[in-house]
């Protein structure tokens, strides 16, 4: 796969425009905290010094796991069809949330063990019935991998708007989250391994056990789409896609928690710049989600930083659903402040 | 004052009803993270296990300073009257967030030294043209203190709503709300004091030594109503005032930053359960609002944690307002979500 040779947006003279608009609002000087900055970022992935987010589109990708027979999650696999019926039926998290803010909801069948019946707002996109136990072998074959991958920039191409919600259902799918984050990082798994659904600290020891077997058993996958082949799945890869082709459309991307954080990982290693497009809405609860932020952000130094650390550990796009407002303020203050000229307030002695 | 003898709103029955609720929804125990509490929290101020919020009042209450001449404040008192203008024309930050979240915006003149032409969505109730100078004397009357209050308490009695969104404006009030917080928690008057509006160093400095010399002045205004005339301001008391009538309503209060906390803080002092209606909703980056919540927590042993921290201080009610719809969303979410049973979900292992 050749990823997409994204533009830099660091343009400076926009840059200098958003920042002397925010300035000038009747506030005190930097007074709005991270708003500030969110608002010159989204102004620069779309090219405005008067953003309006338009039609934003909520993802969820599901796809089931092999590996979720070696008893890595509390819940059995078939949990993932019946949250995908949950999502469309409006009773997930993410329905109820969805509908709060005015977010199109679709859920995209990546490989989940179950047929669907056909209906409006799922993708049947299934490249297999869950990706092979990756104890086995690779999780997928690298022509799945690529079908997966370029799946998800075909899902994003189907969908209107300038922002992306991405959300993530896959019994399992902490673990291959995990694996990706210690085998592209270089971290002990230890560090990178949680409660997912919430296991308790016999489960997560257990769990543990098995991603130290599956790492071993995939010595040699450490580039990004040779880690993704080996460790899966389906949802994962297909994010990896939407990230890059929402990336190359220059749409805002609004990362949910620790499994879409490491898809933008697999993705930020093969076009570095998506890091440019990318809001990173709250800071999950799920153990090693700040080790993930760590190497999320604009350089070694700097962590990304969540909007929201409200311990929520749910993923479906949840998180990325509650910060949706804040990016819409964001833009808001912006575009409908008054200037201190224009309101007739006098400004700082 | 006789404050309010506010029932306790702990009731094990419908506390019960409302964890039971949320740990049969589709999703992993706890995996709402704060949004549960905040849930039960909600229910248990409304008295129902389907809580509604229900037109949502953002109460700005604005005053001057008779302090601010003495430099306190990186901006003239005018600034004051001219931000009133800007709220009401639709131009601030909070007039921007109320309009995206449909918060009635009310603007109370409690001691503006500037006189209004009256229009819809400005209540005029000016108890005198800004208080008196702290240093030469107490800022209130004894008198003018309990007119405040109970003018706060009856602009609560005049709008509609289940919800109380505090906001404020008033040149000279991060000073106001400092000297409360260091002579009601007996806290070192250096760790209360900030940057307000946008002081540099030195003016913190120059701040400081004005707010000892404040304090040395009233040696013993000690109780809260004293210290509370002591030290100002017409828009503190009055938000007193509007927390006690609240929160004798079973309103839900939405507490903004700095300013409003130190009106909670009287109120809590005067009526202990406030706080079991009072939402917090962000950390504010003035100096002093730490301390602030550590005083504000249930128990001694636990602050009070806000659901925000995005480094804003703007005050206005801007916070209250940013945070608004995850009070929405801990709503919806418990009313909406479907339980495991009802959407065929398995449950965890």
């Amino acid at each position: 796969m050749t990823p997409p040779d994204l533009p830099d947006l660091q343009d400076p003279v926009l840059a200098a425009r958003l920042q002397h608009l925010l300035d000038h609002k009747t506030k005190p000087l930097g007074s709005l905290g991270r708003l500030e900055p969110l608002a010159v970022q989204i102004g620069l992935v779309l090219g405005t010094a008067e953003p309006h987010l338009e039609q934003p589109q909520l993802v969820v990708f599901a796809g089931d796991h092999g590996l979720a027979a070696r008893g890595v999650s509390a819940y059995p696999s078939d949990v993932t069809w019946q949250m995908v019926e949950n999502f469309l039926a409006g009773g997930a998290a993410v329905s109820v949330l969805a509908r709060q803010h005015g977010l199109a909801l679709t859920v995209v069948d990546c490989g989940v063990r179950h047929d669907f019946a056909p209906r409006p707002g799922l993708q049947q996109r299934k490249i297999a019935p869950g990706t092979a136990d990756a104890l086995d072998g690779p999780a997928m074959t690298s022509a799945q991998c690529l079908q997966a991958v370029e799946m998800g920039r075909a899902v994003v191409r189907s969908l209107p708007g300038n922002a992306l919600l991405l959300g993530e259902m896959g019994i399992g799918n902490t673990s291959a989250a995990s694996l990706l984050l210690a085998r592209l990082t270089g971290s002990d798994i230890a560090d990178c391994v949680g409660a997912g659904t919430g296991l308790d600290t016999a489960g997560v020891a257990r769990k543990l056990a098995v991603l130290r077997q599956v790492l071993q058993r995939h010595p040699d996958a450490h580039a990004p789409m040779q880690a993704l082949a080996a460790f899966g799945g389906f949802e994962i890869a297909a994010m990896v896609g939407a990230v890059l082709e929402a990336a190359a459309q220059r749409r805002v991307v609004v990362v949910d928690g620790f499994i879409t954080g490491a898809a933008v990982l697999v993705a930020r290693l093969l076009a570095p710049r998506v890091l440019q497009r990318c809001v990173f809405s709250h800071r999950s609860g799920e153990c090693g989600h700040g080790l993930l932020l760590r190497h999320l952000g604009p350089d070694a130094a700097t962590p990304a930083r969540a909007l929201l650390d409200l311990g929520m550990r749910l993923g479906e796009g949840s998180g990325a659903a509650l910060a949706w407002p804040l990016l819409v303020s964001a833009c808001a203050l912006l575009r409908e402040m008054a200037s201190f000229a224009s309101a007739g307030v006098s400004q700082a002695g």
